[in-house]
């Protein structure tokens, strides 16, 4: 089979930056456009030095995407920006992924309560797949569009998916202390991502109101048919890439580590990217990688089960997730291009 | 009145370090000698150059401490070691504030169990006053022997005590989700904390066994009459200094976060080192200081109690609030010696 | 004796803020006045929550200094606006303390040709002392107007200034070397601080072409009497504080390390804030203090002179240094206030 | 052609570890055996989990070595260890890349002198060729034993090779100032890499003395035909991975920067790993990948030539470098296996 042609709308965020690392060198694909409004007719290198002689294309503007043939088209935008473009320019006949959040929620009302902003595609919305393989893979397969899972929500949903569905958790009262590298934050400079403050530093933020709650819990009730409340807190560490979370929830019965460790292997078997261990894992174990590991706890003392998920935030949570999409889409090998080891130490 | 004369025991670890920043300059105390047996006959400002001109006493061993008058004794030894140097020493006829965890449970049946090791010294554990002055404060002051609370519990109990204490939250099910900067770890290299395994990093640990997990229940319920039940997770944060923890308790009636900070900041009213702030707190906010800032906030929507707090480890967390129980000790003024603004950024 | 009426100017930048730290408990100053232009009307301690219960005096605006009776003004100001301030306000019958680089060079067309905008404050510039006290402490003592070092040349004029005044090293062909952290680029955010960007990464910039180079060269002759050529390199540290400047010089003779460390400790006898020392320093062997710590190697192979020399940028290269001025300029005891030990680890 | 059959000795330090994640999936090498004598029996990836599905291969002890039939064993050892695998085990009939430092010097008698231990293979060493692909890539291809470089004189003799060659900078008064990651001290933990002492730190070290002085004088000199003469100065960067080297040096004639980086872009004109850049790189633009970038600077007013270049200090500074050498040794295409982007950010 021949390659197919894509594009990567806003491929100087570090999701769009990210999409090119993973695929400028996917054999079954050609970058075909890069699009930046602010960057537009520079080189792709000249902003990342770190790419010269690796991938050199010039910046387009998305009003010139009407020029390329694609078979698909990466939106790496922030959230309204993403419906807009749909909006406006439809989807060129090509596939869709989207990395924003615009998607994400199958319901506008709710997005339009927790994003504060009117949904103005709402007829996309309806056709929308949402993008986590290892639990949607087959509705992917056939999808135009597909909403690719936010950072938190993919370390969260693949931790507590399996448990819910299980029926070895309760649905309600469900803790989530994230914490996340600051990557996540975006490129784009503020007072918040100032090196100064954030270095040696550490917090806590949105608390009760972070927009990746409502995502965990409905694709968590679509998922395992519960109806799910969670408790979602999200902090700040002081490094550029990473996602831990730790999930508190109650059991049903009395369990054991071993017996829900093996819920999960058994769950997870045949899949690539996702690594059920048994010592409590570190971010590092994935950077730069697609894999999330996954560990899980039985607290006798307090009957709580305790998990604790790390990705890098911008591979499975964002950009290598995409890839692992479009593989899907595609009928290519899921793992192609993806296949690379986290970068440890 | 006159100056105390204090030695401090175990003065190269990373609280004996601190306890030397902070009380080299105190007024009301004259730092009469200062040990350490794996650097015996060096000057501190050797091991230390960020000493040199400002203390470059030199190091003693334990076994000449009976040649100084010392009004108290500083203990900043590993726990074990604690109860060894008080079975082995006795107390030379000073008080004692132990910055180990030997004498922090008063059930030295527990403290068998949690740290795998018998207790030695049962007869001292009975007089032993717990340190915690916004809690123990009368205790305190008469007390012969202090234990001063670790750097996990002290985040911990300042936040939940209250809201146990006034019957706003219930004593079971309560999760503790702390991060902790390495210096937590002390002094001594490891291949946990070699620097190219923790730059970048981020992991939990000890999850479901740590030592701190006792000291926690027992002090609240010393303080609040309650059986306390807490599940509590450490993370270790790839920062030198600095405490967060959050905590995520069930509230006995509808509240609203308002409310809540009022009772916490009426609580800790007149308090100089408990901040009750209205945003989330971040750690370089108190980053070298002995202060400890306090958030709070009600989730309607879950029917949860969320707190935020954080601390410097090794001031509030540890030698600070050492300086502090000295203070109240000798009736000194309680912010003699600790009125240091926090270093920020 | 009574206190003296100071304000700060610009209060809400990293030197402003550091000033602040330095004086609120500053036994013979009292911080009358406050501003920042846009955060008129808010408290100090709103902007830094780091503050709250220590210094909480609400900001004004320029506007409204007049209406202070002020002994001393300290401009933390960018340059530029400092003079600007000078021109338009004049000094309110005030000391003034100017922490920008506005009036550090003598020649105002030195000046113009390095910071590429007129100078519009030529009379004052002729009145102004260079702020290093340990060169220049009789002529600070009755300036009315300090120019504050950079924190760059403080580190590398420190460490040259005895070699060269004593013939000891040629005064061209110096090598400088500097590396600071990221403070020293000020509190406004921009790409080139964006934390992912400078987490884990190390980059040297302005490469020929850094405005503290001609600082460095005219102070160095107006102390040796020796015109000086500096190749001045600067480099972002990923660290929040602290400058180490490594210096690379030739010898006039065949010397030995000794030697230089004994000329260097001879001339620093009996100063309070640069310590000789006999390793190389760390930056954090002065974090949050205002020492300098110095070290000199002579290298036999080759025939070259190195120093070594660390400051923390906000102190000794900054905020601290001005109060170190300041003690001089109204005859307090020079190290007031600034008694502050290193903050290690 | 078919695969070929490598072993890995010491393959739990971080060169090691690096070999694995270069090589486990280059499609022409099997990797047959690691071997570690620490965790002999143990799974790679039980020592590293974010090898988990990845690398599981058992480690073996040196003495098992025989067992296997290899064409190429890197050793991965620290230096003195490396010459005696070689005195007391030979070569077991298969090529050795050597990563050690112990064949890197032409002279046993230099060697002797930094290294104050006798060199027990003298008759290898004269076999040896020294591993810098760009500079000896005929001798290379044809040797037994390689050398591989070190890392800070690799970073040091791409930038300063070309120039010393082409006559346009002096070999003598060559000043070299060097950066490097932690991970630069290897993966055993020691005081000076304790995670809270490097944090927010920055020293110099060896100042005079480091080992990789000679390395860096006799290879430029082996390559230009110049007794070049360098004062090296290595500091210890607070990151992970990377290393900045600047180099300070005088020209034969008046020079301009364009010019000197034509000479530079037209010396590695088609090499792969070499990246001639008009900006001063970034330790962050090569991590993870085999690039070095190179940057040039004429300084007109002081006379002088300043280059910085940054690598990977366990890619191209060690393993990359190591592989790209085999890649040579057995006629692979060059690249084969590094073809990584830079994980930026």
């Amino acid at each position: 089979m021949s390659e197919i042609n894509v594009g990567i709308v806003g491929a100087t965020g570090y999701t769009g930056t990210e999409l090119v690392r993973l695929l400028h060198r996917h054999h079954k694909v050609n970058i075909e456009v890069v699009t930046s409004e602010s960057n537009t007719g520079q080189k792709f290198s000249s902003i990342f030095p770190s790419y010269t002689d690796i991938f050199e294309k010039e910046l387009v503007s998305i009003k010139d995407l009407k020029n390329y043939k694609l078979d698909l088209i990466f939106l790496a935008l922030p959230h309204k920006v993403s419906m807009e473009f749909i909006k406006n320019h439809g989807t060129f006949g090509a596939k869709i992924i989207d990395l924003s959040a615009d998607f994400r929620l199958k319901s506008s009302a709710e997005y339009e309560q927790w994003y504060h902003t009117p949904h103005i595609a709402k007829n996309e919305l309806k056709k929308v797949v949402y993008g986590l393989p290892e639990f949607f893979r087959s509705k992917i397969r056939n999808a135009k569009i597909v909403a690719n899972p936010g950072c938190y929500p993919t370390s969260t949903i693949l931790a507590l998916g399996p448990l819910l569905k299980k029926d070895l958790i309760k649905s309600k009262g469900i803790v989530v202390d994230s914490k996340s590298g600051v990557s996540g934050a975006g490129a784009k400079a503020n007072s918040k991502t100032h090196f100064p403050e954030v270095f040696g530093n550490f917090n806590a933020y949105a608390i009760g109101s972070h927009r990746h709650t409502p995502e965990i819990q409905s694709t968590l009730k679509e998922f395992s048919g519960k109806k799910t409340e969670v408790l979602f807190t999200p902090h700040l560490l002081p490094i550029d890439r990473g996602i831990l979370t730790t999930t508190y929830s109650t059991p049903n019965k009395v369990l054991d580590s071993e017996l829900l460790r093996e819920e999960l292997a058994h769950f997870y078997d045949g899949e690539k990217f996702v690594r059920v261990v048994d010592t409590p894992p570190s971010i590092k174990n994935v950077r730069g990688s697609n894999y999330c590991d996954l560990f899980v706890h039985y607290d006798e003392r307090t009957h709580k089960v305790i998990t604790v998920s790390v990705i890098d935030n911008l591979v499975k949570g964002a950009s290598g997730q995409a890839v692992q999409n479009m593989n899907i889409m595609f009928n290519f090998l899921e793992s192609t291009g993806l296949k690379i080891p986290p970068l440890f130490p």
